[in-house]
């Protein structure tokens, strides 16, 4: 079956999608966006993804277009009508089309977007063996709580990864780590694993909230808090989460091995511990 | 006529075009744009507009598709099956079409859009009378200088002007005024024209540029060099400039009259050098 669009209240095969380019979020990028992993036709974790989108429209003073329950329905639908079972489901809102003014148009009506497609899991080689990172300069807007298409800075700075043969890239902001470019990072150090504090400077994670409540239940010690680059570098232990990477070991930053080039056994109890929990929703 | 669009090397109605939802500039900002005024048929410092963009794509990475001599075709000629003497044109130029992953798709074929709109030029009452701006903090990127679609910042910053019945919001970060969110900023004191200097915080603007050339055949001291918010209250005279608005006296900040609230004669002096100068290109 082919990867399915949704938009406006219509599903098609995707690929007859098409946008308006007098649309705000190809213009602004004026609009907010969620990414849901589908597990055995299932999409996990949907009622965080869908208050996240609510909260990130609010802050963006974009009428919410969607009730929870149509949300529901959306997503359920379009993933039987592509037949995925192992689904990546994106979802976009926009400030709707009008003719290019940065004021809001008098006559909003938000432009809802879905694709769904086929999820391809990261090689074993990744998730068993860890990845490569590399920090860069957080040049990110002051509003990186909200999950908004202005997503040039972290497509540069993924790019840069690629480049250098990394996985991800790490923003530092005022000397603390803040977040990847897709992901969130935790730390493990003699015995505490440790996430950055949420605020302005980084997105609240859906992954990131489900393996702190993991990690809590196997009776660790998890605290948000302001992470300094130093402490990523003397950890024991270092990962990401994500959506689409779920728990994936860092074994290498900027060079620099963290346990021996080797994922901790806290990463790989806690990688087990989600892969047990998606396989149950 | 209609308004015209132009899209990778085809002219058409602009309704008529359409993008995919997988342009990485719906999905990510990941592109630039220029906008640019045509007088009596004639775009205006267009080879400007044109370097900018060359520029801007650069500093993202972005190939740049179009050749000068190309440029300038498709500007006269969207103007001319427009019909417009007085247009409006706006150019952006995306990383193309690919399913959405952050880093930079393997077949790089950039998306190349106009559109040919008719001018409405402003109201004789903003033009003669001045306007009210507000300043609101810079929380954008670190990269200002780069004319991006990563413009949520700039249309927040606008609304929340259009909310205060301000015309525009002037970005302050560490105390500088650094840009308006869809202009720049000049001030006189004490027979001095002053704009803020150039860096990663501010665009280079084409009208700013031209401006400050008419303001030194005017025998006028213009210093481009860093603007304290404190001195902008202070000034005798605050104009903005920019490609719709040409040059525009600011007569009210946050409040707070400028000039008694009345348009200042070097303003008003250059506001008329600008008209002859576009009026004779």
């Amino acid at each position: 079956m082919p990867d399915i669009g949704y938009l406006n209240g219509r599903f098609s095969p995707l690929e007859e999608i098409s946008i308006s380019p007098d649309d705000r979020g190809f213009l602004f990028g004026d609009g907010v966006y969620e990414v849901i992993r589908a597990y055995h036709g299932v999409p996990a974790f949907w009622g965080d993804h869908f208050a996240r989108l609510a909260r990130s429209a609010k802050e963006i003073q974009l009428p919410f277009a969607l009730e929870y329950v149509e949300f529901q329905d959306i997503l359920f639908t379009g993933l039987q009508q592509s037949g995925y079972a192992e689904g990546k489901i994106y979802i976009q809102i926009t400030r709707g089309v009008a003719p290019r003014e940065h004021v809001f148009p008098a006559k909003e009506k938000p432009t809802v977007f879905l694709s769904f497609r086929e999820m391809a899991p990261l090689t074993t080689d990744l998730t068993t063996q860890g990845v490569k990172v590399i920090t860069v300069p957080d040049i990110r807007w002051d509003r990186c709580d909200i999950k908004s298409l202005n997503l040039l800075p972290n497509v540069l700075a993924k790019q840069r990864a690629q480049e250098a043969e990394a996985f991800e890239a790490i923003f530092v902001r005022d000397g603390l780590v803040r977040e990847g470019a897709t992901s969130n990072i935790f730390i493990l150090k003699n015995g505490e694993i440790s996430t950055p504090e949420r605020n302005q400077f980084v997105l609240a994670g859906v992954t990131q909230h489900q393996v702190i409540n993991l990690a809590r239940k196997q009776g660790r010690d998890v605290q948000l808090r302001p992470i300094p680059l130093e402490l990523v570098f003397e950890a024991d232990e270092v990962f990401l989460v994500g959506t689409t990477i779920e728990v994936l070991p860092v074994t290498n930053i900027d060079g620099q091995g963290v346990n021996n080039e080797t994922p901790g056994p806290v990463t790989l109890s806690l990688q087990q511990q989600f892969s047990e929990l998606v396989a149950h929703i």
